[in-house]
C-alpha cells in the first residue's frame, strides 16, 4: 500500500504532486505529505487524514514554492496515522527527504545503528531510517549513497528521494513494490501507478527490482547497483483516463458493479472464436497440460475466493486435483511441489506483495506458473510463465467487484480449455459450456436491472450487528466473497460458514433476529440447505435465501428470497455474487459509510 | 443430536427415563418429554426448556404411572423449541408414540401423503410423520409396521416406539444415528449412549443400521428388515461411571481442561515402548504407507481444526501432501481419490453424522481409511479399516478441550510413525520427537499452574463485542480453535484470520479498543507477526500476544503477553491451545454463560 509521486521540471511541483496523490488515494489515505526544494532548503508539509486536509493546508499546493518534489499518501504499517508518522520523512539535518511504499523489515537493527552514530529519530516509522542512512552515507553522490542504503535494508520498498545539497534531481528505486517513471518534455515524474501521471505523459519506464532511476529535468538515467547504466525501453500507455472517473455514479463501487456485464464480455469474447476457446498468448501445450497432476491456486482476499470456486471448477471439468492457498500462508508452508504441478496465481493489481512472493517462490522451485491479472505489465504478469489478462479496466473502489467477476470468467475459460485438451468433457459439453459462458453478461444485466429489490432488502437489515452467510460447496466458496464484501465496506461483523459446519459451534451466536444469508443454488444440495435454514430459524434467525428461479419453494422456509437466472451450476457463482455485491453496497450506503475508501483498507496490498 | 431412552420392566418407567435423559442432556436440551403406557393409554408429558422443567412438572416421574415408556431430550432441527414440537410425537389416534434422533429428509412428501389419507398433524417436526405412518401401516404387528415405515423414510434415525394396542414391548431401530440396547434382568433398555443406562446394566447390544430390536420384559430379539432374527453378541462395558461426574469443579469444561495432562499421557504412554512408537492394532504395513501419495483429513468442528494442524505436521515430518476438508463439504465435493490415498477421519464421539458419511463415502470408493476416535465401538471406529483411540475418557462439556488435545497427540504419534517408516526423518530426529512428545503432559501442567494470569486477562476483556485471532501457518490453524472456543461458550463474535490476510478486508472491523489475539510461536514467522501486530495497533487494536518464553521482545509491541514453554515448533499447538481454552472459559464464566451447555449447541452432532 501507500502511493508515492515525484516531480522535476519547470512548473511548480506541489500542485502536480497533490493531483497525482489524488489518483493514488486508493492506495492509502491515513495521511499525506509533500516535500519540495524551495530554493534554499527542503520544505515539508504533511497532515493526518485525507488528502484534502493537506491540500487545504497548503492552498492546493500554491503555498509551497519549488519545482522539484516528492509526495506520499499513506496506509499505516509502522506507527499510528499521525502528522509525525506521515511521509516524507527527513534526515536529522533536514538534508534528505524520502517517500516510501513497503516495509523495511530490519529497521529496528538499523535504527539502533543510526542512534549509535548520533542520529536523532522523531517518528515511529520504518522509513525514517532510510532518510538517516542516506544522510549517513552521502558523500556528495546521491546515487552512491542510495546503492549503499539498499545494500543495508531488507524488505520491500519503492522510494522517492530528494536532497537539499543536490537539488536538481529526483532519485527513485524499488524492490517488490511498484514504481514507474513518467517521461515528459523538460519534466519527468515518478509514481506508484500510472493514473497519477496520465495528465502529463503517456510514456513510461517500468523499473525492475533494484534499478535506480536518476531524474533530471531533461533526462532520465537508470542504473543498476554496480552504477552501470541500464537501457530501458519506454512503454506507451494507450488506455483511456476517463475510465477512471465515476461517470455519474455516487461511488466507484456502484459504477464498477454496473460495468460487470461489459467487463465480463470484454474478457470472454476475444477468447472465443468459431465456437472454440482460443488462448493464443498461452505457451502451455496440450502435452504440458496433460502432465499436471496438481494445481496450486495462490491468491489473497477476493482473488483467493475466486480460487476457492476455481477448485470446484477445475476438479469437475478437468479432473485435476486443486489446492487453494492464501498467498501469505503458502509462502511459509514449504509446499510439496514438483514438475507435475502448475501454480496459478490470481491478482487484480498484479502487485499484491504476498502473491508476487509466492509466484517467485514457485519459480525458484522450477514450477510452471500461470497468472490471472488485470494490470498489463505488472510485476506478477511479467514474472509468470503465462498470463491471462482480465479486461476489467481500472478498478478504483477498494472493494473489488468487476475484477472478481472477470477473474471468475477467466477461470471458466481456462478450466474448459484444459478439459478440452485433456478430453475430460465431450464435444457437446464443450459447446454447451461455451455458449453458457457467452450468456453470462446478459444474465448479469438481468440481475442488475432488478437492483431496487436488493436495495429494499438492504433497508431491512442495514442496522444488523452480526450477519452469517452459509452455503455448501460452490455456494460456500461464494459466501466467503459475499461476507467479505459486506464486512469490508459496512463494518458489520459478517462471517461465512460452511452450512453443515455451523452447528459445530458458531450457531451459538445466532439469536432472535440474527440475519443469516443462505445460498442454495445447487440442486443436489438444496434439501440439505433447507435443513440448515430450519436449524437457524429454530434459533430465531431471519433467513434471506438466494437460489435460482426454479426453486421457488425456498419461500416455504426463508423469510426473504432472491433469485438468479438459470445456468450451468458451476457458473452460477458468476450470477449469485452480483446480488451479494449490491446488498453490501446498499447496506454500506444506508449506513453512510465511505464506500470507496473503507476504514483501514487500501487497494493493491503491496506490503506483506 | 437429540438423546433417546426407553424402558420396559417391572419398575415405574418415568423416573428411570428422566434419570437416563439427564445423562444424555449433552446431546440437546431445547426440550424434553416422556411417553408411558399407563394401563389404558399412552400418557405423554413434555416441556420446552431444560430437563428439570419436565422433571418438576411430573414430580420426578412419580406422577406418570406405568412400566413401559420412552423419553427424549431435543436439539431442535425441524420446528422451534416448543411444547408441541417436543418429542415423543404421537399418531393421530394416540395409538403410537415415537422418539427420534436424526432427520427424515423426505418428510414433506410423506406428510403430504398422510394428509391425503386423512391424518391430522399438529407439530412442525419431521418426526410426527413417523408416528402417523406407523399407525397407517399397523395391522396388529408392530414389527411389520416398522419395516414398512423404514422402507418409506429417507434420512437418518434412531427411533424408540411404543404402541397402546400392544403395550408389552418397546421397538427400536436405527440408521446413521447411534442407538444401544441395554440388557437387564426382567427389564430392558434402549438409549442413544451408554451413560444413560449404566446404573442399571453394563451389558449392551450395539444395533447396526436397519436392525430392529423388539424389547420385552424378559427378552430382546433383533430382526433384519426381512423379519429374520439377527444373532447379536452382547458387549460388556467396563469403564467407570464416576469419570462422568464433575469432581468438585464448577463446570465439566474446567474439569476437562485440568484433566489434559492425564488424558494426553494416557494417550501417548501406551504407544511408546523402548523409545519406539508402537501402534500394534494398526494393520497398515510400511509398504502400504509408502504407497500413499496423498492424505485426506476429514472432520468437523474442533476435530477439523486438529486436521488443519495435522496438515503441517504430516507434510513436514512425512512429506506426504495433505488436504483437509470439513466433512459436510467433502461428502458433496466428488473428491478425486484412488488407491494411493489415505482418508483419515477424526471424531470425538465416533458418531458425528457428516464425518461418518464421509468415511463411508471413502470406503465405497475403495479408499483406505483410518480414524482417530474417543469412543470405543462407535460407528466410525467400527467402520474404519484402522482406528487409533484417544484415551481422553468421557467428555461431557459441549466445548471440547481434552478430546482436542488427545487428538492432536495422536496426530503427532501417527505422523512420526509414518515418517519413521518412510525414512523422511533421521534416527536422531525420531528419538528427539518422541522425547519431546513425552514431555507434553508436564509442560501442559506448567501452563495450567499459572491459570490465574489468564483469569486476570479474561477479566480485562470479557465484555468485548468482537475479537480477532491472528496467526500464520501452525499458529493460524491453532487460532481457529482458540476463536471457536471463545465464540461457542461466550457468544462473543470472534473470528480467526490468517495474519497476512487480515488486511485484505477484515481489518476494516478493527477500531479503537478491539481485542486482537496474536499467536506468534514460530521463530521464522515472528517478525512477520510483529508487523501484523503493528498494523492492527496502528488502527487502535489492543493486542494480546502469545509466544514462547524466549520471545520476550513481543512485549515491545503487544499490550499483554502470554508465554508457553519451549518445545519443537510442530508440537507447540499442543501447548498454545491451553491458554486459549482457559481464556474462553474464564471469559464465559465472567459473562455468566451456561458454559457446559451453550445456547443452541449439543455434543455429538448426529444430524447433518
Amino acid at each position: 500500500m501507500c502511493g508515492i509521486v515525484g516531480y522535476i521540471g519547470e512548473d511548480q511541483a506541489a500542485p502536480f504532486l497533490l493531483n497525482g496523490l489524488e489518483k493514488l488515494e486508493y492506495r492509502g489515505y491515513d495521511s499525506a505529505g509533500v516535500a519540495v526544494y524551495n530554493g534554499t532548503s527542503l520544505q515539508v508539509a504533511k497532515a493526518k487524514g485525507r488528502l484534502k486536509v493537506l491540500s487545504e493546508m497548503i492552498n492546493g499546493g500554491r503555498d509551497v514554492p519549488g519545482t522539484v518534489g516528492i509526495g506520499h499518501t499513506r496506509w499505516a504499517t509502522h506507527g499510528k496515522p499521525s502528522d509525525i508518522n506521515s511521509h516524507p520523512q527527513v534526515s536529522d539535518s533536514g538534508k534528505f527527504a524520502v517517500v516510501h511504499n513497503g516495509i523495511i523489515e530490519n529497521y529496528l537493527a538499523l535504527k539502533d545503528l543510526m542512534v549509535k552514530k548520533g542520529k536523532v529519530f522523531v517518528s515511529e516509522t520504518d522509513t525514517e531510517v532510510v532518510a538517516q542512512l542516506l544522510e549517513y552515507y552521502y558523500k556528495g553522490d546521491i546515487l552512491e549513497a542510495v546503492i549503499k542504503v539498499i545494500h543495508k535494508v531488507e524488505g520491500s520498498y519503492a522510494l522517492g528521494i530528494i536532497c537539499a545539497d543536490d537539488p536538481d534531481q529526483v532519485v527513485a528505486v524499488r524492490k517488490d513494490s511498484p514504481l514507474i517513471v513518467g517521461l515528459g518534455k523538460g519534466e519527468n515524474f515518478i509514481a506508484s501507478d500510472i493514473p497519477a501521471i496520465l495528465n502529463k505523459t503517456r510514456d513510461i519506464y517500468r523499473l525492475n527490482d533494484n534499478e535506480i532511476a536518476v531524474l533530471k529535468r531533461d533526462s532520465v538515467l537508470v542504473y543498476n547497483t554496480d552504477k552501470e547504466i541500464v537501457t530501458k525501453e519506454p512503454v506507451h500507455i494507450d488506455w483511456d483516463v476517463s475510465a477512471a472517473e465515476k461517470g455519474g455514479y455516487q461511488h466507484f463501487m456502484a459504477k464498477e458493479i454496473m460495468e460487470q456485464p461489459k467487463a465480463v464480455r470484454d474478457t470472454i469474447s476475444p477468447r472465443i472464436q468459431d465456437g472454440k476457446i482460443v488462448l493464443d498468448k498461452i505457451t502451455l501445450t496440450a502435452e504440458q497440460i496433460k502432465r499436471f497432476k496438481k494445481i496450486y491456486i495462490v491468491a489473497c482476499g477476493s482473488a483467493y475466493h475466486v480460487g476457492m470456486i476455481a477448485k470446484y471448477v477445475f476438479e469437475k471439468f478437468a479432473r485435476i486435483p486443486v489446492e487453494v492457498d492464501v498467498a501469505s500462508e503458502f509462502r511459509y508452508r514449504q509446499p510439496i511441489m514438483d514438475d507435475k504441478v502448475l501454480v496459478l496465481v490470481i491478482s487484480q493489481s498484479g502487485e499484491t506483495a504476498d502473491t508476487l512472493a509466492a509466484l517467485r517462490e514457485a519459480k525458484n522451485l522450477g514450477v510452471r506458473t500461470l497468472s490471472i491479472v488485470n494490470v498489463v505489465g505488472s510485476s506478477i504478469a511479467n514474472d509468470s510463465d503465462d498470463v491471462i489478462y482480465t479486461w476489467a479496466g481500472p478498478e478504483i473502489a477498494v472493494a473489488t467487484t468487476k475484477a472478481y467477476s472477470t477473474q471468475l470468467a477467466v477461470v471458466y475459460l481456462l478450466a474448459i480449455y484444459f478439459a478440452d485438451k485433456l478430453g475430460t468433457i465431450t464435444a457437446e459439453e464443450y459447446s454447451s459450456y461455451i455458449s453458457q459462458l457467452q450468456s453470462l453478461p446478459d444474465k448479469i444485466s438481468e440481475i442488475l436491472a432488478n437492483k431496487e429489490q436488493i436495495q429494499y432488502l438492504a433497508s431491512q437489515f442495514f442496522n444488523a450487528k452480526d450477519v452469517f452467510f452459509i452455503g455448501r460447496n460452490l455456494d460456500y466458496a461464494m459466501s466467503l466473497e459475499g461476507s467479505l464484501k459486506l464486512k469490508e465496506i459496512s463494518y458489520i461483523h459478517s462471517e461465512a460458514y460452511a452450512a453443515g459446519e455451523l452447528k459445530h459451534g458458531t450457531i451459538s451466536l445466532v439469536e432472535d433476529g440474527t440475519l443469516v444469508i443462505a445460498l442454495a443454488t445447487q440442486d443436489a444440495l438444496f434439501d440439505k440447505m433447507i435443513s440448515n435454514m430450519k436449524e437457524v430459524k429454530a434459533r430465531g434467525a431471519v433467513v434471506l435465501g438466494l437460489t435460482t428461479k426454479q426453486n421457488k419453494k425456498i419461500e416455504q422456509v426463508a423469510d426473504y428470497a432472491l433469485y438468479v437466472p438459470e445456468l450451468c451450476e458451476m457458473m452460477l457463482p458468476s450470477l449469485a455474487v452480483v446480488p451479494l455485491q449490491l446488498f453490501a453496497y446498499y447496506v454500506a450506503s444506508m449506513k453512510g459509510c465511505d464506500i470507496d475508501k473503507p476504514r483501514n483498507l487500501a487497494k493493491s496490498v503491496t506490503v506483506e
